[in-house]
């Protein structure tokens, strides 16, 4: 495997094509541990992984979880509502006091754009950001990437069609910096709410969910936030399925062998109907397994694992 | 020790009385690890186990925890507050969402009953019930089996009262879809509001403690969720405890050499006196001991264990 | 190492200085695990810590989980939300059945003073005191202790003053039988609301901070708990800061060499001005990490590691 050259992982807009290659690759060859009897590697025994989540996650928390404890890390989970963060305390004070700890890496969830950034100018560990605010979510896009290449063969050339809350979305937000580098052609649709202000100067932008979808080799459907809803961002999850919503009809616009992504956790019926979730282009399931190997690859990279992976 | 042929343990009732036996005397055999000075062996190195409890629970969680730890699994707890059970996502969802990150089995506790025998349709993780809803919580019956085994060498042909709420407990339904199985005898006994109607076809109730008692070679309170009280299913904890509490003097009625189980959290003063909690007859805490053993037991048997137990 | 003969770590009052000596001896030989690529010993492998907490705490329980991963014990987590004690059940009844499960030590924090002295009496297992209400907080005591031990070569003749909430403080309770023990010399200081009565007989008490800062050693500031504030224990935090906070210009009242404690998490602007915490008298995240080796130094003594620390 080539070199990467980062300490932390805080998006994927700072990234080249090549490390994004390297991440994949890493996460490709990593993934047949998954498929042993025995899940289990020596690489990082006696590096210790704090997950310091501020906000609640069980799939992204679980997939770091998994990955720490197939590489044998030591994982130490921390949750805002047990943590001293309702005694006042600030996030950096709260780093720096784990970090006195010695741990080797922090993964960070935060509500806030730019947290981990923040803490990775100011901490000697590995950061990893598990989702800033509507800012990145790079293990996200690296996922959906490796389960994209693993389709498709290539992720040059691609079609790819992103259809929901854009506005809000780190998920989106993290694919267009992915897709678009790696030379994928992206294109966004949403209610006009909820698309951020400028962004056809980064790929092109439709409202009709049936003109992005024409010839897509690849549709992300995004999960609605329902307390959007009360935002007044749009008006109704019935109104929101008929203009947005993907279901089996609306599948067929797409190319033949065409795959369907979502982040997850799923609202079936707003988004997304169960007939599509579920069926044959549905490449959901795949993107949990995948995020498992990319999280591996991630963790094995900036802790330069020592202990092997036979 | 003879196969186990089942991919789940959904509850007693799909059991035979052999399947039974193994578990008990898989249980018996590594029981012993508990008290080495170094509780672990490495049976399920590399093996994942995810603990998802939608229900509050210390004692059967941790019990699986310790069993799990103690058979090298590497374990991933998740609780219903911390989960995306709060983002709306189904059952189902959940479910399929963690199997795609290749763990080896769920442990589940649930308020609906039903909801284990649902993902094991669904999912190809092995599957252990941890409680669901009034229906089953089979580790505790085989527990109680155990229990009652060591103290009385046989289950064949005793005699075993079960007290209290039988109407909402799944400890009581395992327990009589096991005993009975097994050849034991039992009488089941609890305010009128508090049993299940026709229960009478499968084993004889009685509403007074004292005849439930008469000549018993094991007796099992069950707790009273004090919950139930604002529900009127009986006046007052006063009352109850003088109806329905086991104390000495009623211990007296049952056989010289009888057991007392409860399967905890106990209400002192409600179901059960202190002085027979703590007393001589009290299998209480060694029911708990044996509860890890069980546990034991169902992991290594439905996870084909091949790391060895030396 | 000389010998520990304690049971269990209940408090540094019951201690002699022999035995403090012990504990930081060990502590600064454990220390530099945690500076080593792998941080992994094999000392408690197969030894069970349960961590029961009672009161929220992220260092305090990050710290022990550290410690006890370092050493390779199994360490289960409980806190109270997610516990049997929503259920009614006592404490004791909890740890009893807790350790029917056989774990080699519980690590207990809880707001009745007293509570882990309650357990010792009824429980087989080591018993380690994590904070009980108002009374001790021992290895808060021991890593201070360490962390001046480090910088001054010396516990012995040492002035040391401690500042603030005095009469809550389980931290100054802790430290005051330490330092005394040891053969320094400690003052107290804080509003006449927040000393307790009587306890100039044990120590010199000042309510100015400049005359306690005078000459001093070591300065540990307490944090204040704003709760207290609804209490009428002082009238706002301005003023507190005017009156007892640390800033740079009562800092040089001290001696040239001072050294600034904090338990955590730190309240800026409220006891302590930023530029004292972070400025270079500050020993705070030393302690933090003298933390984890004294959790490790406690739980080697107690539970008579014996697989090495090579």
């Amino acid at each position: 495997m080539s070199a990467f050259r980062h300490r932390h992982l805080l998006g994927i807009e700072p990234l080249e094509p090549s490390d994004i290659e390297t991440l994949l690759d890493t996460a490709d060859g990593l993934k047949e541990v998954l498929d042993r009897p025995i899940k289990k590697v020596p690489a990082l025994r006696g590096k210790t992984v704090v997950n310091l989540f501020y906000e609640p996650s069980t799939r992204t928390r679980s997939s770091f979880e998994i990955a720490e404890k197939v590489l044998s890390a030591d994982s130490l989970s921390i949750a805002t509502a047990t943590s001293s963060v309702t005694k006042g305390e600030t996030l950096l004070d709260t780093a720096k006091n784990l970090e006195a700890m010695n741990p080797d890496m922090f993964v960070v969830r935060h509500s806030a754009s730019g947290a981990p950034h923040f803490l990775a100018r100011h901490c000697r560990s590995a950061i990893v950001n598990a989702g800033d605010g509507a800012h990145e979510h790079p293990t996200q896009a690296l996922l959906d990437a490796l389960t994209l290449r693993q389709r498709k063969g290539r992720l040059k050339g691609l079609r790819v069609a992103i259809v929901g809350d854009i506005l809000h979305s780190r998920v989106a937000r993290s694919n267009v910096w992915l897709l678009t580098k790696m030379g994928a052609e992206v294109v966004l649709c949403g209610p006009p709410t909820l698309i951020p202000p400028g962004i056809e100067a980064v790929c092109p932008v439709t409202y009709r969910i049936d003109e992005a979808i024409e010839g897509a080799d690849a549709v992300m459907m995004l999960r609605i936030q329902l307390e959007r809803m009360s935002g007044g961002f749009f008006p109704s999850l019935r109104e929101y399925f008929q203009r947005f919503g993907l279901d089996e009809a609306r599948v067929r616009r797409a190319k033949k062998d065409v795959v369907i992504l979502h982040p997850g956790p799923m609202n079936r019926g707003v988004e997304i109907a169960s007939e599509v979730a579920d069926g044959p282009y549905s490449v959901i399931l795949d993107q949990v397994t995948n995020g498992v190997a990319v999280r591996m690859a991630v963790l094995y990279l900036l802790l330069g694992g020592s202990g092997g992976t036979a």
